[in-house]
């Protein structure tokens, strides 16, 4: 059994590949109505902060793992202690929760980063922005999707995050605006035991700090510095001692790549392993986190996209299910059994084929069909 | 909403599809451990001979779907009745139940069957015998995986048969002894409002009248043959008003088909399309049970091989996975959840590849460890 702690659309999409393994599946869900709870028959409610809560899942579990970052660490640590399998371990998951410990790792390790700095006082971020110009200011802990991130060009831009870091809050840190060509991303697993395998590198594309579409593999990318990317991607996971799925999320820039962020889970740019690849990134976790022998991660078409459906005009997404199947019959429709809300990550849609042009296409309409806008 | 009338394994593997489409599933299980209850929330126990569970399965829902023939028709008449769209309805699904009906009604649309009578007596037996040496006696209704079927040479080798028929019992027929080449299947989807869609024929490989390997697409296949399967199998679905999915299954003899049998659901001739192709039965049974636009039937590979798992030496077959994703990253397994009992269908694995030889190979290997056995 695994014990699952978060019931969104990650923690939904591992349901299917439990299912097929004959694994069963635990979730500790938000609530009755989370996206997960709604296909996972085990599913407690409880939060992530709760301690009772949280030992509850693991009782019979062979492990647990996480579908986010924000679980308090003493309660894990208190539970590998007692012989639960925390995986990743806390050890490795500091770095997914904490982007100063993180570049302080990364940098230990000799991997590539943008030039960064903690930011202690105001003083700091002036001095860097010296150097620099502008600056990514983000807090350590708890952004996500762009949220926890601003890029300034003084250190007035950010008085309330210092104001709040003074108080006992959120540490900042300040990184170098890469001036990137493309983002990029690595998705890695990898067992206990040490065996790991990676996907095809991919090139993740944003709108408004939230990933909006993923192309597998990253079209026209040197062969020398895909290899580079999976290099980094393997030596962060072997140096921090990921167990599961690892996305590293990379700037190429100047012919080189350096780490953005990292994400100790199945992630958004691995969606499109679902049915673009032999193993998918939630059949993998299970594996991982199981210590069974990884999955083939081998791609099933020449080009797969992946297009987010960031909040819609429908109520209920399924109204567009006539219309998209009849406009799309390979479209593969992922929805999340969320409540619309505006740029809300409500669903994907992955289409594969040999035209990337075309298989572009098909997704970012399915998409848009599922926003609830209408073909022009 | 769609609901579905029994709790087995082709419901079980419905649920991963309704979860993607973001279509609510309830299945009326047998029992609370069924092989569908372990993986959909919703699931009432019930049997599907009981008018009011099955009634109640139906509040709310779509549409009604089943996973097996066995639903007294009176009560689906009623639901029809009172305004529940019944998919497919008894008027399609009785030659699913009833091979006379089966054989009479193919008869008339002209499809190809193996010469048969109806056996009211044991001179009718005899008669037929006298003409063809031997004959396959059935029972009309109730028959599955074998059972049901004898192949005699004198009507007494069924006395007990026709004894239990005279009281009121189950119906026999006699059909000849079809001297196939090979058998083949067609699996075809088809909406209330008349599309149709196939996959590719297949060949399905019997070991004691229950199918213990299915290769997709059938090797050597006549183009001319393979269109007269698909145009069979259409004919069928068209001819008795089919929705949802259909298996036909076929004799090939002489250069041309005839049917065997047909089953009106998701069919395990179709396990391979999971992984096999861009739309799987049970995504496709959901899609054309709601009247959806149907999926592309395309296959993901040049070849897949899907093998049972019949029966087991393990107590839990989970225990095999580390085994058999050591020896195979690419095996795609599929279990049912099912308590191991002999001969029992207890799961599948699916092989995609390039080398038939090679993908049946390592498709027989995987269900050879999942059955208990150990390598050579």
């Amino acid at each position: 059994m695994v014990a699952v702690v978060g019931g969104g659309q990650l923690a939904r999409m591992m349901a299917p590949a439990a299912t097929a393994l004959g694994v069963h599946l635990r979730v500790l869900v938000e609530s009755p109505t989370s996206s997960a709870a709604q296909v996972v028959v085990d599913a407690p409610v409880g939060a992530a902060s709760d301690a009772s809560a949280v030992a509850a899942v693991t009782v019979g579990a062979d492990v647990l793992t996480f579908e986010h970052e924000h679980v308090p660490f003493a309660l894990l640590d208190r539970l590998a202690a007692d012989g639960v399998a925390v995986r990743p371990d806390t050890h490795a998951l500091v770095h997914a929760q904490d982007k100063i410990v993180m570049r302080r790792r990364l940098t230990e390790l000799g991997v590539p980063c943008p030039r960064w700095v903690p930011l202690e006082t105001p003083a700091d971020l002036t001095a860097f922005l010296a150097e620099h110009g502008e600056a990514v200011v983000k807090t350590a802990r708890g952004g996500y999707d762009g949220k926890g991130v601003r890029v300034v060009r003084s250190a007035d831009e950010v008085a309330d995050w210092f104001a709040a870091a003074a108080d006992g809050g959120v540490p900042l840190l300040a990184e170098e605006r890469v001036p990137f060509a493309r983002e990029l991303a690595v998705l890695v697993a990898r067992r206990p035991s040490g065996e790991v395998r990676t996907w095809p590198v991919v090139e993740s594309i944003q709108r408004d700090g939230v990933c909006s579409e993923v192309v597998a593999p990253a079209p026209d990318l040197d062969p020398a510095l895909a290899a580079q990317a999976v290099d980094v991607a393997v030596r962060v996971a072997d140096g921090l001692g990921v167990t599961g799925v690892l996305a590293v999320e990379l700037f190429e820039v100047d012919g080189r790549v350096v780490v953005n962020e990292l994400a100790m889970r199945p992630h958004n740019s691995g969606h499109w392993t679902i049915d673009g690849a032999v193993t998918s990134q939630f059949e993998q976790h299970l594996r991982a986190v199981l210590d069974l022998p990884l999955g083939d991660t081998t791609p099933r078409a020449r080009w797969t996209v992946m297009a987010n459906v960031l909040g819609s005009s429908l109520t209920e997404l399924t109204d567009a299910l006539p219309a998209l199947a009849a406009a799309d019959p390979g479209a593969k429709v992922h929805l999340y059994g969320k409540e619309v809300r505006p740029g809300r990550k409500l669903g994907h849609v992955n289409v594969s084929g040999d035209d990337l042009a075309d298989v572009r296409r098909r997704a970012l309409a399915a998409a848009a069909l599922l926003r609830g806008e209408t073909p022009a």
